[in-house]
């Protein structure tokens, strides 16, 4: 607002790069009406404007926005058009995607993409695509809109070792976690709300089984340890399985639940990355990141702990994204810059094995309201070696059964899961345990 | 960690770009220390290498390090020797400083900085020089060390009108602060603690009069709003008159008090930029800022709010950001690209006049305990059409008097000094009037 009018005559004096958008629902239309107000701020900040020059859509009779420009239904005349000098896929999925990004690397043109889907899972080639082009990928839309966490790993904490990073980044599981929390309602109904708000789509199997947020986590791995894990071997867990009594538990012990992604070091050599429903203590700042928005937490052994939180998703938080790389891709076009060095995803690197894990854990249990039995059980957790540092045992109302809820010690996953199975065998155990993550975050 | 070890082989291969120190205090140390481990870092992330290659201080028979290099006191020798490419002026203050920056960017080489004096200060001189002489600064480190903000600002947000900015900038006084609240100790004591602890320097009077963060805050509002106030010009008020009693009222009335900087746009033209001690909602994220914390809230038209939390100061966390700019404006050089475009320091922005500032205010009066003091008073504000949003009169104690605290709603500030002007000339008003900021940051 205050540059936009001081600064017309710099920027009709600046070289503008051409842009081709290959796709154009509501990321791509975003990006289109918030284009013109936001190239004199990048005229002004780095010298450069954008262009769109060309649009390719699947049925160009049902563009959405009135385009400046001709659309097309074929994305290969975009990529071919001279006037294009950097390509932007938002088409998602990973097949069509993947050959109009190889297209548009091979023609010698930058690639910005905004798709997590894509880089998770065929990262590797995609990378090795780009290497041997010699053209760079940007892609700070992929995780968390809003926050340039891409940019912070790559440049703003590039001298530090990574010591860990935790992120709450599906803002429709958080929605829905939150308003389970704030509402005390179920897990259906505060789905149901998120999607009459538009916070989740028709088919939430992405947001709410943790799969979005793992394919963000992958990537955020990629950048912090050189390291693209095989997707399929990331542990995911989603939050269907997470019930308002959970949540009731967790706030009683002093946590909230949230979907959170770890990716942390272990040892010299190997890295542990899930996604999980997780306790995290209530005074902690990631407790209190509420709705839709998201947070990441990174630890730099020379900067600390740093927080960062905002919109994770939305047309305007994902234009911001990447307008910030369509921008720094036309600055290094311009200044013949080779751009950002590419991470590498295949170091000597590996992902912890199954069970390997170690941690704390809640676990709660039904069991025979009776006697002796909170002795079984810890006795059981004892045996493993496992300590208990809470425990929580509402009064019973006569129905013979009653909740029996653990916080534990750190302890491998391993040996809590054949604890909770010896406990589950007991003829006083009446139901399947429930079993969640804890995260002190400290 | 990871990486250091992998890729010893792929950097022993690349061109090392020479550094010069003018300057090595515990800062300076810092980077020398740090260096070793983040240099296999830097290489893998950004494909170039750092080597210290001369140093000057003061008294080279005082070095505090072993230094690699020869350690001499004519800093002249530092910028002119040819084996050094970028110059990193530790010295602080502004005399001097100014003197090494210009002979750096006269000789052609690129500067990097920490010192937040200079650039609030003698910024418009340094961008003028920099301008002229085709060579960019880097000044990562000159705001909140750990927090990467310049980059986010200039960079990750580059798409962005800034709606407004507020942060804790300086770590000193919110560590005082902090104490304050958790431990209901007075000013004194805090301080105290700080210096023992070795938060605050001997001299208190940058951090605690508020001109340390308002230094930074002319920064923050230079990449905001491509202006760059007159220093003095900037209202700075500190936390030496914040007293005990005040920090328990606000938390009466759910709030905390904090050292905030806020610059935000008013109008087209103009900017409100100030430092004060200031009320914010308990539940605000920014309320569970603790210790020598800093934290950042940036409001983008795209991407909406924004808040960033790290460590502001220490060597380590200093290290982190000097090491940034070292391996950007070295990848800049090697790649033969001209670095981030200067911001201007000289639109057509101006700061807002005194007493215009619009805002809320917390004001406690100590007033004679008798029946129609508290209407008097409220009718004062009210004849000025200031509304009161909520008062806190606690029980006196015999003593004549009682404190009388209100929070008011919204006004200028020259109607609020007036309105309590008139208040204080009440023969019923027994003490000066205690005045603050609230923001709400909603």
């Amino acid at each position: 607002m205050l540059e936009t009018e001081a600064n017309l005559g710099l920027n009709q004096k600046m070289n503008k790069i051409g842009i081709g958008l290959v796709g154009c629902g509501t990321v791509g239309s975003g990006l289109i009406r918030n284009l013109p107000k936001a190239n004199p701020l990048i005229g002004e900040r780095l010298g450069v404007n954008l262009e769109i020059r060309a649009v390719a859509v699947k049925d160009p009779s049902k563009a959405r926005e009135t385009l400046p420009v001709p659309v097309v239904a074929d994305w290969k005349k975009v990529i071919a058009d001279p006037a294009v000098q950097i390509v932007v896929e938002l088409v998602g999925g990973t097949d069509e995607a993947f050959r109009i990004s190889e297209a548009s690397l091979k023609a010698g043109k930058p690639l910005v993409t905004a798709n997590k889907a894509l880089l998770a899972e065929r990262g590797r080639e995609l990378l090795s695509l780009a290497q041997q082009s010699g053209n760079p990928i940007y892609f700070e839309a992929s995780v968390a809109g809003g926050i340039p966490v891409i940019k912070v790993l790559r440049e703003g904490l590039v001298a530090n070792q990574l010591l860990g990073l935790h992120g709450i980044i599906n803002g429709t599981s958080n929605y829905i976690l939150s308003r389970m929390a704030e509402a005390g309602s179920d897990f259906q109904t505060a789905l149901q709300q998120a999607k009459d708000l538009g916070y989740a789509e028709t088919d939430d199997r992405l947001d709410v089984d943790g799969i979005d947020a793992a394919h963000k986590a992958a990537i955020l791995c990629l950048l912090a340890y050189g390291f693209l894990p095989v997707f399929t071997d990331i542990p995911v867990e989603g939050i269907r399985h997470v019930s308002a009594q959970e949540v009731s538990f967790a706030r009683q012990l002093g946590y909230v639940i949230k979907l959170l992604a770890v990716i942390r070091p272990v040892g010299s050599d190997r890295v542990e990355v899930r996604v999980a429903p997780t306790l995290l203590p209530s005074r902690h700042p990631m407790a209190s990141v509420h709705g839709a928005f998201n947070a990441i937490g990174l630890i730099g052994n020379l900067a600390g702990p740093v927080q960062l939180t905002g919109r994770g998703a939305g047309p305007d938080a994902t234009s911001s994204a990447l307008l910030a790389d369509l921008a720094e891709a036309a600055k290094n076009l311009h200044d013949k810059s080779p751009g950002p060095l590419l991470p590498k995803a295949d170091g000597k690197i590996r992902l912890i094995g199954k069970g390997e894990s170690v941690g704390r854990f809640y676990v709660r249990l039904e069991v025979e309201d009776r006697p002796g039995v909170l002795a079984l059980v810890a006795g059981i957790f004892g045996a493993e070696k496992i300590g208990i540092s809470s425990v929580l045992q509402p009064e019973g109302h006569g129905a013979g059964s009653v909740p029996l809820v653990f916080l534990l010690e750190a302890a491998a996953e391993s040996s809590l899961h054949k604890a909770v199975a010896l406990i589950t065998k007991l003829p006083n155990c009446r139901a399947p345990a429930r079993i969640l993550r804890v995260e002190d975050l400290s």
